[in-house]
């Protein structure tokens, strides 16, 4: 842990989130152009998101497949938008084995393109439909302007791509899946975030709908944490992908894509993090409690030592991630160490603690209150267990209601740019208008975040335009 | 499935082996040079090595980590023996967001320079030690002759680093990877693994000592399932990675590598299979059960399917991998495609299995031998699970038979040339010698495959050059 103070996240919350990312050894910085290794403190938390949706993907009936990281590069000029979007980020493979390459490969910035075509030669019959699959791989976009797990040019995602016989399957598994990512991000990762559909200019170049969940950071910034698709046919034709159906005529699928990414560890970090340092959620952290033994004289740390190892095993036999801290440093310097790495919860253990037959627990989740209380060592596991869950808990109604507070209703432009300025989510009616929408960024900063799917009833008057609609938007600046 | 009869895996090995890896959708062919898709069938395969490994690491104390896909390409000039391996087999990017790189990256062959690198700065003092770190990656080797799964310029692995404080420790580390692997090998893969120590010439450079375990496939022939390496302190001295120890001295830690990639999935292709197709070892199959409805009429559909449903459920609820086949298939093609995909058990319910409250189950384990037998629905899962343990023992069984059916004890180089010449491992004294292993492989296409761990007392005469030792050596040709 470097020596100096933590930038305050209240002043500087871009400075505090590239420090705090290193010193919780999140993340290192490696020699590559806007790559990061993820450390293990890092990839633990990315491993539990993975597990976590796999889960769910697994339960709606998806199966996991593994594409080439590399795809010729005449691919990437199959789909006229796609290239338009992909090409200046990618990066080139000219040379391989010693050789100058006859057609270079690009490395993957998706799968798209190479799963379309496989579809084309997989899917033959309706009978074959849905066809569901996911692959969780690293992909390449060359980023100009990179910042640890938010916008890095490696990074790790799955990507998800299925194949429906009509429309309203493809739009409902659409939303299936943003179902699944909202459910994760909630009960996983403790942010509630919001599920809404993209303007017409902030969705996917070739997708007739894309849905999102959108995260509300510390800063009071949007995150976009995840995108599901509804692409209608427009990939089933470039890619020509169809299907016989039952009375033995050709139809183009209905197809949807959908991905996730490492960009949701920034997002965990950002959601909860504070002053002091990360606040992980019981259910993705590393570490769920941590035991710092506490002792002056040898004979006290043997005894010490015994019962830390003791709680230690019991906690790790009721399945909680425990860690004995038995470093040669003072508890204090410890303590520091363990809340800026955000562990929801710090067990202390002392020969008066040994002799009573307790043990000292001090909880993470609510920012000045640190909640110390003495638990007895009977049945300390199931106690250890409803307390991360009450953190758990606890975590997700803070950041609700940091969130609720944070979203301002607004029935004019003047009441938006306020909201902008002094940080938060901007509501108000909107008629959808790309033209005002580019209008708004220009001027303010702020992006169309989505149309909530949790609509009000009625209609309004557009707080720009003034033209009546049906539809309330979020507007916000955004990572 | 195609229609064409599966080749006869006695006759001819190596096409029986391309065949079956697309048939039973284990992969598809991919537009990119030597590259395959790993279709879903494939894909959980890899998915249960993979678990199965990963949670063996984590007991030892091994933390996974994420380091990037590119590498400056002055990283692979560090370490000349390095260089010298890999240069041949570089994917080379050398254009970035639409501009020539000054300085091109290579995709990782390993990630052993920039892991090497990293050591060097995260490691300070003795108490950092050991330092255990494990990275799932894909790695890219330009081969010039690719096969599925065995060799693909593009294959997925995990490469193990770890840093300790003096060699005894780094080289009981080494073993008790080498430990892991076979376990894994034995118990999941049913494969009867051979754990040796690598001769001179055939372990990886660099190293002190390489380890293998080394599998006898189908043909007789061995592949190298898995290595690992202790690495001495050449590696440490390349890349600067030194500790301070308990007197304030510093040191060269003692550093070692393990590998295990998507090989073994082919491993368990080529060591299981027969005439039929796979046989998939219980705890890998990514189906284990699949249970086949008999109908004649509508009526009989009805109930029959209600039956099937209600028994995949109570499968499920066992925690079997269980699969309903409903396709619109007589049950003759399904029993072939399933036996052909090697599923372990398969569970015929037609009206009369329903009425009398039984199932009829055929193994695939025992080659001609359908072993057909009724079971009562009665703890249903409890008898499967029961059953998929005897068929996972009696597969490592077979293999095991197998395997010392067909290494031979050979005493002088004729018998060997007649081993080599009828297949199988030949096993005889061997006092090393890179010259005489050259002449070996020239003239009989044989390599020395290992020391196995298990030797026998005393000495003998060497087989080739009648010199005494005390090791004896497997010898075969391999993949």
């Amino acid at each position: 842990m470097s020596a100096h103070a933590l930038p305050s996240p209240a002043e500087d919350f871009s400075a505090w989130y590239n420090d705090i990312v290193y010193r919780a050894d999140m993340a290192a910085q490696s020699p590559v152009r806007g790559c990061i290794i993820i450390k293990p403190y890092g990839w633990e938390v990315w491993e539990g998101i993975k597990s976590a949706l796999d889960r769910r993907f697994k339960a709606l009936g998806v199966q996991n497949a593994y594409f080439p990281l590399l795809i010729p590069e005449s691919y990437m000029r199959r789909e006229a938008e796609h290239v338009e979007g992909f090409s200046p980020e990618l990066a080139v493979v000219t040379v391989g084995g010693g050789k100058a390459l006859e057609e270079p490969y690009v490395i993957r910035p998706t799968s798209e393109t190479i799963i379309g075509e496989a579809f084309s030669q997989w899917i033959q019959s309706y009978r074959d439909l849905p066809f569901l699959i996911n692959q969780w791989a690293n992909v390449v976009r060359w980023e100009l302007r990179t910042r640890p797990f938010l916008r890095t040019a490696e990074f790790l995602w799955q990507e998800g791509h299925t194949a429906h016989a009509d429309h309203d399957d493809a739009e409902a598994f659409t939303l299936q899946i943003l179902d699944v990512y909202a459910d994760m991000a909630i009960r996983e990762a403790a942010i509630p975030v919001i599920k809404g559909l993209k303007s017409d200019s902030e969705r996917f170049a070739g997708a007739l709908r894309t849905y999102t969940i959108e995260g509300m950071m510390g800063d009071k910034k949007a995150l976009q944490c995840g995108t599901s698709h509804n692409l209608g046919q427009n990939f089933a034709r470039v890619f020509d992908i169809q299907y016989l159906d039952a009375s033995n005529q050709r139809q183009y699928c209905w197809t949807t894509s959908w991905g996730l990414s490492t960009r949701m560890v920034g997002a965990v970090i950002m959601a909860h993090g504070d002053e002091k340092g990360l606040r992980m959620p019981p259910r993705l952290a590393p570490i769920q409690v941590v035991i710092v033994p506490i002792f002056k004289t040898d004979d006290e740390k043997t005894a010490v030592m015994e019962s830390v190892e003791a709680l230690r095993a019991e906690l790790t036999a009721a399945e909680v991630r425990a860690h004995v801290d038995a470093r040669d440093y003072q508890p204090g310097y410890k303590f520091n160490d363990w809340e800026m790495r955000g562990v929801p919860v710090r067990l202390e253990l002392g020969p008066r603690d040994v002799q009573s037959g307790s043990v000292v627990a001090a909880r993470r989740d609510q920012p000045g209150k640190e909640g110390k209380r003495t638990l007895r060592r009977e049945q300390i596991g199931a106690q250890i267990k409803l307390l991360l869950d009450e953190i758990q808990a606890n975590m997700l109604a803070l950041a609700t209601a940091f969130r609720d507070a944070n979203i301002i209703d607004v029935a004019s432009y003047d009441e938006l740019r306020q909201v902008v300025e002094s940080g938060g989510f901007a509501r108000g009616w909107w008629a959808d208008s790309a033209v005002n929408e580019r209008q708004i960024k220009e001027e303010t900063g702020a992006t169309h975040r989505c149309y909530p799917l949790d609509q009000p009833d009625g209609e309004g008057a557009c707080f720009y335009s003034g033209a009546k609609t049906r539809r309330v938007a979020l507007f916000a600046k955004a990572y």
